[in-house]
């Protein structure tokens, strides 16, 4: 057993979704589209006595985090880094719990598959009721196209092949679960409308018009990211709002042309990953297996 | 219409492998197990009046990438550049019709998925008979499954969660359309079984393991690769053979340390995608799209 483990999990904006729900919580989800981020989460994940939980410094309860170490059978100390604002739409309740479960994996010395890593971390966090469609898309990376909800050996992802930079601006804080929580019918069906639209034009271009048209149709738009995303729009830019946070994104330069003071990012093309340690992989990975010959 | 679009396609190492073979390209392939490199090619492609093909400075017939212009309907010069070497078993060909097909759609300003790129992609290296699941690989990333065969939407891919440095060694080349256009029952039956045992226990001492296995049940072992394997085990290392080329792989420093002097790189955790210069985007992404209320 290694003494820690780090996974760097890109955040997620969501651009357009829908909710659906089953019995089970590896095959409830959400289609719908959404960009991962070089911002993200680091979660570094130590063998512990008692589970603990620490985010920027400050001890927390996440559910989902808690659900994948009892899903593993472990109890960790898990570090999460991010320079993301905490509760404003990008995911990062989905980044600690895959991360969770990609360190843990590592760490424990594990032997589970990146899919069985990622069913399990987006069970927990559908379980937690925080999130339905953002592991999955941290674990792809890229602009995520979820074609069929829920995790993986149930869902169909796809990509649109492009690496916009990406400003954002966050402007306060939305509760997932009350919004996910309530009824969702007119917002699946808005959401179905968008994925159907990026489908037919898999564009950076259409992913941001038909983003900008859910929220409308979905009556998420809030006062404040409406008037924002209208300044962007009048600077010639492409703006929408991040699901389900009171968070403005655009591409390219669209919110410092509109005079806004955004953060600068990009989409990542990578998802989830372990880090790499001064060359050193992480855990011992040249173990000889059991009972094999050589 | 931008002047060039550029993609690095990571270099992909077969450790064990079946031949599936369909009526149809995208359907046809082959499952196994592999490794993606942070060694790769770059890909470059440019409109062209009439489509020539320069790999290391020198113009060559792949017939891959005409397949994957063909089928996009355009005609284009693609550079690949690369420190990899040829015709060794890194799925260069594969590499280069996964990346013709990113830059192509970057620079002509495609309407394509990931997933459509990709298909065509596989479909133009099946067709040509120079790979059956590298290009799939190399679209994903990382050590790759490939458990069910074909391109995307009839494939199963999942992943061992590692990224272990690689080094490796080409010793001669050999030439995958020989082997796979031979009689391979013997060979998918050697490649089923090893990929059973991975999946069975997703971890990359089992890969290897299987690996060197397959290499020996499926009689592709060359004396000279099989020497260089026995020194790597007696140093206490783990190496394999890459499929199909004349050459050995090895996790971490297994092959320095058995006295060889190898190329040193690691498991690329990304997979093919198109490359940022200079903080800007390829193509014209902030195109309105046609006929659209914004």
């Amino acid at each position: 057993m290694t003494d820690e483990a780090t996974a760097f999990v890109p955040g997620h904006v969501t651009g357009f979704f829908t909710v659906d729900r089953t019995d089970d919580p590896t095959t409830t989800g959400s289609r719908g589209g959404g960009l991962t981020l070089t911002d993200g989460v680091r979660v570094t994940v130590r063998p512990a006595e008692e589970t603990t939980v620490v985010l920027e410094d400050v001890g927390v309860e996440i559910d989902a985090v808690d659900r994948v170490l009892d899903a593993l059978g472990v109890e960790a100390t898990v570090i999460g880094e991010t320079d993301l604002p905490i509760g404003a739409g990008f995911g990062v309740s989905g980044a600690m719990a895959l991360g969770t479960a990609l360190g843990a994996n590592a760490v424990f010395e594990g032997e589970l598959s990146t899919s069985e890593l990622v069913t399990i971390a987006h069970g927990a966090e559908v379980q937690a009721g925080t999130g339905l469609g953002d592991v999955v898309a941290q674990a792809r990376g890229g602009i995520v196209l979820r074609l069929e909800a829920g995790g993986p050996g149930t869902n169909d992802l796809d990509g649109i092949p492009a690496r916009p930079p990406i400003e954002y601006l966050t402007l306060d804080e939305l509760d997932t679960a009350d919004v996910i929580g309530s009824d969702t019918d007119r917002l699946s069906a808005a959401g179905a409308d968008a994925l159907s639209r990026v489908v037919n034009e898999p564009t950076v271009e259409q992913f941001m018009y038909a983003s900008r048209r859910f929220a409308r149709e979905a009556d998420l738009l809030t006062a404040e990211v409406r008037n924002v995303i209208e300044d962007v729009t009048a600077a010639g830019g492409e703006a929408s709002m991040a699901m389900l946070g009171e968070t403005v994104f655009a591409v390219g330069t669209g919110l410092s042309e509109a005079g806004y003071d955004p953060d600068v990012c990009r989409v990542d093309p990578t998802g989830g990953t372990l880090e790499v340690e001064n060359g050193e992989e992480q855990g011992e990975l040249l173990d000889d297996p059991d009972g094999n010959e050589q």
